[in-house]
């Protein structure tokens, strides 16, 4: 099939800085990083690789990869403590048995397509394997985290679109800095609550006894229907109905949506209070209306960058952490670092035309701004 | 200390009909089953023993206990399959190891203050050996399922005011019909979003390809600080906050609250599902603004009383249940059901003055009411 | 009933020094501490409380309370890491959702026969409150971990003879040293293999990249038929039949078996690697011949006493820990350990006559030894 | 790399009909079925790809793929109830996410070397894409169960030499009968206690209050150091100690191995049940010695084929399962397969060279027969 490639288009549709959901007036509670994007927090580096293409015989690629280094350059050689969460487990994050076990995310989270989280989980090893040093004694044992949500609506999940060139784009562009948002990497097919959707990102600086930190969520969000989208507490979804149910909505697309969220901070924090903040991620999704339905894949990682030097193998290891008493506003921004990036989500994305012709339309700037104005949720300077 | 009563008074201070969030035009999504009570559930009954007493050492009670029988009557001799979950562990619910691995929920949930689990689950299993014919072998096993929330501004926790009697009240007493809610049994001396709180209840009726089923759902809330309070998607804890902060709040409070989740229905589920049902509590949580905080115990079982001839002991055992496939509609009634309970708990609960002199005023209805006129969210005819 | 009290017999039937494994010659791997027990972890005390009463209406109490303090009398102040596991879950350990959530085991282990965990949650809570200073805002929270066996072949269960004193006197009289074993606090009762068993300990000293440390396991054993029992990995079980099945043996017997595991160390730990640690007490129960069937309890908590300094609440905390590569003589202390506390238990007991007039034999020891000899597995000088 | 190969060796090097541990005079508790193999269980089919092959440059392959398909050519069509557990989690089983939250086995549980989880996910995937008639929607998704442990000793992970070819031979050669064990499938180049392991099998056959049942177990075993070996119960690793250390073992041996074991049974079983059997699987491993030290990923999975109708999608579904009583033995069936089938993978096993010319040399059965005769633990008639 790739051989009947008609036109490959490589780039990616990035949203403009004036494409996020404060510029538009949607309220939010706390306060976000000077990017407000995953990449405020220190060290933290973010790559996309987008697939858009169309081939002759129908099929078509809306699919990608996103790359998210928790210590950029370094993450292959230096861990961070992480947890993982699952609130609806409909889907896959591959890794998460070792990540519980020994607490450690060791090397880079990826995103992807449902169909080839083999694939980034194979090319991501072998990734690895080139930038080592080559082990005289064959070693090597490599366990990824790979995630994936479910994008059929606008690929052709069976066209098996992503490479090895991809995840290594993905990888190695990852940058710190402003981050991609919408129909880029993984997340350039997919679709939240009827609407285009795709990836989105946010931030929170909070205040700890232990002095400031932040927290910071990268979301491929692609499950809802459109009924139950909620934005700033307003009923968004219940104000702009889908049009056109037949064209947008079969009947297995909310059974088969999924989000992806991974969370990153500063706070020094261990594996089990890692665990702790990834479970918020889920209360920020219920916040924008999400109900965890059967077919979605709810699956959460969270990682913590500090404890650099300490967590360097060897002996007389040590490690900073949060008292629990101190905690919570980790929890806090963990949650509404999570609303805001599934909303910028939305508001980054662009309309998509893709396979089987399937439409996808983005959300309606204007029109959701007299939604938010009507129920007096629209900051108006 | 109980030989210097001076005053008991022990009666419900029961909400009245009219105490209930739906009447007071607050907006909520669903469709409630006849009495908008987890006891539309048919089978289900719930009891209350309040205890409310002065004592001249300056000691109070505020206190009691809540049962609820998932087969009324034949609970103690018919399990329901059932399911748990915790988002936030800063609590207790006894029972759930062996909930977890067999699947049964074997005999009533109780809920009463944190001090008192304890007293409840030795009482819960006189009364149960107290029910039975005693069995001449001397055999009794007995692991009752009991939670709490934490009413110490209010209740002095260390005076242990619950006694076997409190719980047979509450047992005896169970019975189908409408929910007494605020300030009464477990919830008696609960507080939350430092408004004065306690129980609640609410229940949807849901569409399935099976069929018709309700869910409903009972909580004892005593979580939450003003500020986050979230009503009908309208930031109602920003619109009224604390007056007299010094008074109504101290450091621990948002750390030591709770809130326990009872989530009952109809459909027919097995225990792996019923553990997905119980999960959704805290999306409900979350639509009221929750941040499941350090200190919150947050935690949720599920059960449901379909199968019931068929899960008598013996062989060739059968059990119905809803294709996955079939379930989100569950969810989503989980999740609606828990939001309504709050809020109807918020609103039922009357103003209270206890331990140290301590008083939690409850929220005043029609200045919520202004409030969600202000956000175009109250339902009015 | 407790008013038609015939005779009281409170002290404890303690397993004198010789009356331990290694001195039959029972072979096991690794090396002891100095005590071979539980106490080989500095800081850590137990103590027992022996109930053993027969009443003129043909009740009969054989219970009673372990407790086990990880810093000894500052265990109530200074909390240490632990977490749990459960290998079958038909049992009771309360306070472990806020172990897990956590990450702290706060104050003693409490170990105690089925029907009375309830008084002993309510008694460790009191005899906590009076410890301290009594606190002027009534603030009190507290969620002991109590865990149980089933003692209903010798224990009239629904006697409830633990009272607040058996609680106290556990507690109070915690000392370090050499433990008592067999017939005492709450393994006064209990069967395992169908010979009498109850409380066992043992302790490793392992090493490793970070240096010398102990791993101690305490057994409250209460589990397994007669067939399956081995010791040394000789078939003992086979080898020693049960003579008179219908009189040591009820259906109910292998069903209603429970072990309690308490695994203790000195290495640096965290949460998450004590939950790996507690997980492989079932690794030693299985060495035993345990199978873990469906009615049987076990159960297992760890902790780790380093960290002293380091976990008193407040900033900037550190604590020290093990890199995971060096974990794994931890876990091998810990099966060993609990390998050897199970066959402790099983040779301190002694022979007992309780309720209903049932008698449980203690194991032969020189039968044992003859059976070792056989199978080439007894160690003789 | 694969462009310099100079000879590939495609062929299975399965151990002969003689070469099973039973055969030897080993003994083993419970009553097996005819086969003595997972295969005993009604419609389960077990296929191998066994890779082989030296590269001029020093590259090795020792590697391939093990398929187990519950229903035979149903399993990508007709689920089996199914759940997983994990003992320690230094490894990858992608698909458990979902198989906990749907109680759903959906397909074959592949297995393969570390390096190779991806390709073989990817290739599982395509390949029920090509079974399936191609859905005109372009749906699909599939989240296959693939396994692994680590080949490194004498497989180069890093050639990546399996392929679709390979799943493909697995999943089309997959059949009921005897299996073939030891150097086969994704067990070709595995290690266990220092010693060529591999591929074993074993079941039993069960009787319950709901009629006799089956219990197969199969493993992929490559875990331990030659101390802690035990079979029979004698001390089997003490009495044959490891000759050549240097040779045969790398600091990092043990830390790498890992088990994979999949347990089948028709005993009708609900989802949570056959998470309390996959379990299990960790006390037959310790009954062989096992240690779950910190590099090994021991992770299991258990399926009930029963149900076969109730199991399609629809309404009105209906479950048969024991009841809880009745379940032990399902629970000490799947102990002893699983103790079996591990040393049946040790018996099977050839020696073998590979990788970096590294030898492992197979158990020497004459010398373990001694052993065993030396601990009276040999059946000779």
């Amino acid at each position: 099939m790739r051989s009947l490639l008609l036109t490959i288009l490589l780039f990616p549709l990035a949203a403009s800085a004036a494409d996020r959901a404060r510029d538009l007036g949607i309220p939010f509670d706390g306060t976000p990083g000077r990017l407000n994007a995953i990449t405020d927090v220190p060290g933290v580096t973010v790559g996309h690789s987008t697939i858009i293409a169309d081939y002759p015989n129908g099929s078509a690629a809306r699919s990608g990869v996103t790359a998210i280094l928790p210590r950029g350059e370094d993450s292959l050689f230096l861990p961070v403590f992480g947890g993982s969460a699952v609130l609806n487990g409909a889907g896959e994050m591959t890794g998460t048995i070792w990540l519980e076990a020994s607490g450690f995310l060791e090397g880079p989270v990826m995103i992807t397509t449902t169909q080839s989280v083999g694939m980034v989980f194979e090319e991501t090893i072998k990734w690895r394997v080139n930038k080592a040093e080559r082990d005289v004694t064959g070693y090597a044992w490599s366990d990824p985290v790979v995630a994936e949500t479910w994008g059929g609506r606008l690929n052709d999940e069976n066209g098996f679109y992503v490479h090895g060139e991809h995840v290594a784009e993905a990888l190695e562009s990852a940058k710190g800095g402003p981050v991609e948002e919408g129909n880029v990497g993984g997340g350039t097919g997919m679709v939240c609550y009827q609407f285009k959707c795709g990836i989105g990102t946010a931030s929170r600086v909070i205040e700890t006894a232990d002095g400031e930190f932040t927290v910071g969520a990268l979301v491929q969000a692609n499950y809802g229907w459109r009924d139950i989208l909620r934005i700033g507490g307003a009923p968004v979804g219940q104000e702009m109905p889908v049009q056109q149910a037949a064209d947008v909505r079969t009947p297995m697309d909310d059974e088969m949506g999924s989000i992806i969220v991974v969370i990153a901070t500063d706070a020094p924090l261990l594996p089990h209070q890692l665990k702790r903040v990834a479970t918020r991620a889920g209360l920020g999704i219920a916040r924008v209306g999400g109900m965890a339905s059967n077919g979605s894949g709810d699956i959460f990682v969270a990682f913590s960058t500090a404890n650099a030097r300490e967590l360097r193998a060897g002996t007389n290891l040590t490690a900073g952490f949060l008292g629990n008493e101190n905690i919570s506003p980790v929890f806090t921004g963990a949650v509404l670092a999570t609303e805001e990036a599934i909303v910028n989500a939305l508001i980054a994305a662009k309309t998509m035309t893709g396979f089987n012709g399937n439409t996808v339309e983005a959300i309606d700037h204007e029109q959701l701004q007299n939604v938010l104005r009507k129920y007096n949720r629209l900051d108006e300077e």
